[in-house]
């Protein structure tokens, strides 16, 4: 197969991850006899120091012309604390993920049989832990009108969803559903939101198309309790964007590193792929960043295009080296393996 | 001290666990020669049935004439998969909190030596846990504009900020966390949300009058991250309504039962105090609730008031309660002893 794939590093310790999930794809070409083409272009941070914007035109264009995206990581501290900043590197990825209309961010939560132990939660309360969720990720909150009055003094953002809007990332969920273990929970606020009043309407009636799927309802506060007392208990959780950013990444600590953690933003036309974490600045250059999460998000990549041997060949690997503990600081403490070596390890198992 | 005291039982379990909080308060009275005076009115689907809605206004007229407000739980499943309702029991409850002006709500947060091993959290992470949300109650996405379109396919809520709004709850904030571990950690989207941008702008700004407080900043889905991975780093946390929700729900799994956690909301002239569970529907009448949310509540209102000895009483009382095993079935397996009993055992000890 070919496959035009655009690189975004990004900031932070994006490039250095990014740069081991490109070995693996690399041994998936020889291994497997596929072509990828690679072009690469600067997002977030380092394209506002480039060119003054977070997501400059040739870098959209470069996606727009890719069959897929694999995505680094994104933010600068020094943008962080400006109330004032006029561009932010985030808005390179909202941008990025409106623009290519990547309407469905799904994240996988899995319990690694090797890291039971590393996870802040007890094991006999992660293990056997399988879920996915389905964020919504153009819509909601994240992309409502957002206001400042003159004086500064008054600020709003407004969620809004429509119809189609819910419905489209609906439909993947339950598709998803079907293919697992049958069972769909949506988490809401209905009982304060009207936007969520949408989703509970909608999504109701879109579940009457998928008689085999169970349908559950949570608030999104009883949510953030079941995933911790009961992680076993989901199968596929739909919710809006901003709930699902705060319940992904919450859900990431079952998995006893963020490190680990890969996702999808999946469009009609297009797909990114990227590591859940973030930027991690103070890591930056120190050879020491996970790039699990990374390669894993290759591995998704792969299985976006039907390459599920190829995709599992990955996810081999990554087994393989979780369990002969060739992997970096955060699972292993004093571990003297770095970024790179792990990448090649990796690699070369595929 | 002459108290007057609403109490407000709602649905579910909340009369049954409200009546021990009651015996508490009763024997407080006695032992330390106090005179309160209770009212009591219907909240919630309770008030839809008798009154047509959920906070009618009596029960509104009696919560302002007195001192303070003990409340039980609220809502019924029947209104929460009904996207058409036009009353729902949660309103009652919301509305209360905007008429009373209660903008500040008060989680405290803390792992229970007794009960270290209820907790699907580790051990040695959760232990030493103590700190605080200091959730705004009144304004955010709760109360702005909630829209629906006539054809019923676009639905949106306005989460809107003042100043005001931000500074009165922040000042709170920082005057317990001079009292305590001097830290703050706001939680906000702010590399998103306008709303959160001028939460930063505000909070920065008020910082600077308590130099002895160190100010912290977290995203919110880092925040559900950290709560988890590491819940000994906080001392105060300060948010918007909507973070406050999900995040205080989640803090409550540390503690091994969600049946333990008492919470204040305190405005200028009125304060209300309840279990932050809900009205669990399933156990109503079962006399299987955990009552020590509630009774703790009462010992919150009691410290609202300067009546610290009268609040270590009670919280004595309970501590003895969960050192001897005297709980309901939530915290021991098989439990042979019922809400009622549970109360009675925790007023006799005070
Ligand atoms: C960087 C940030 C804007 C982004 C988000 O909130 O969507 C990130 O947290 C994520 O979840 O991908
Ligand atoms: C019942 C509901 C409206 C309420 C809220 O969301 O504020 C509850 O979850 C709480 O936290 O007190």
């Amino acid at each position: 197969m070919n496959l035009k794939i655009a690189l975004l590093p990004g900031d932070g310790i994006g490039p250095e991850v990014l740069a081991q999930a490109v070995k693996c794809l690399q041994a998936v070409e020889e291994t497997f006899n596929h072509t990828f083409a690679y072009k690469e272009a600067p997002v977030g941070a380092i394209a506002i120091d480039k060119k003054g914007t977070p997501l400059p035109e040739s870098t959209l264009k470069l996606c727009h012309e890719a069959d897929a995206i694999l995505f680094g990581a994104i933010g600068d501290p020094k943008y962080d604390n400006d109330p004032d900043a006029k561009v932010r590197p985030e808005q390179g990825l909202l941008q990025l993920r409106k623009e290519l209309g990547l309407f469905a961010n799904i994240r996988p939560v899995l319990s690694h049989p090797t890291l039971l132990n590393k996870s802040p939660l007890k094991k006999e309360i992660i293990s056997g832990t399988d879920f996915v969720i389905y964020r919504e990720l153009t819509g909601g909150i994240y992309f409502g009108e957002k206001k400042l009055n003159e004086a500064g003094t008054v600020a709003s953002d407004l969620c809004e969803y429509s119809e189609e809007e819910i419905s489209r990332v609906a439909h993947l969920a339950f598709k998803a559903a079907k293919g697992r273990k049958k069972k769909l929970t949506l988490v809401d606020k209905a009982n304060v939101l009207e936007s969520s009043r949408l989703w509970r309407k909608v999504v109701t009636r879109i579940g009457e198309s998928y008689p085999e799927v169970t349908l559950d309802y949570l608030f999104v506060d009883n949510a953030a309790m079941q995933i911790i007392l009961n992680p076993t208990q989901f199968d596929v959780i739909l919710t809006e964007n901003m709930f699902g950013d705060i319940l992904s990444d919450e859900g990431s600590v079952i998995s006893g590193s963020i490190g680990l953690l890969a996702s999808a933003s999946v469009g009609d036309e297009n797909a990114l792929f990227e590591p859940i974490h973030g930027s991690y600045p103070q890591a930056k250059g120190k050879d020491i960043a996970n790039p699990i999460a990374s390669i894993l998000s290759a591995a998704m990549l792969l299985e976006h295009f039907g390459l599920h041997e190829e995709a599992m060949a990955v996810k081999k690997a990554v087994d393989k080296s979780l369990k002969k503990g060739i992997v970096t600081s955060d699972l292993k403490s004093k571990s003297q393996y770095g970024t790179n070596q792990v990448g090649d390890f990796i690699a070369h198992n595929i």
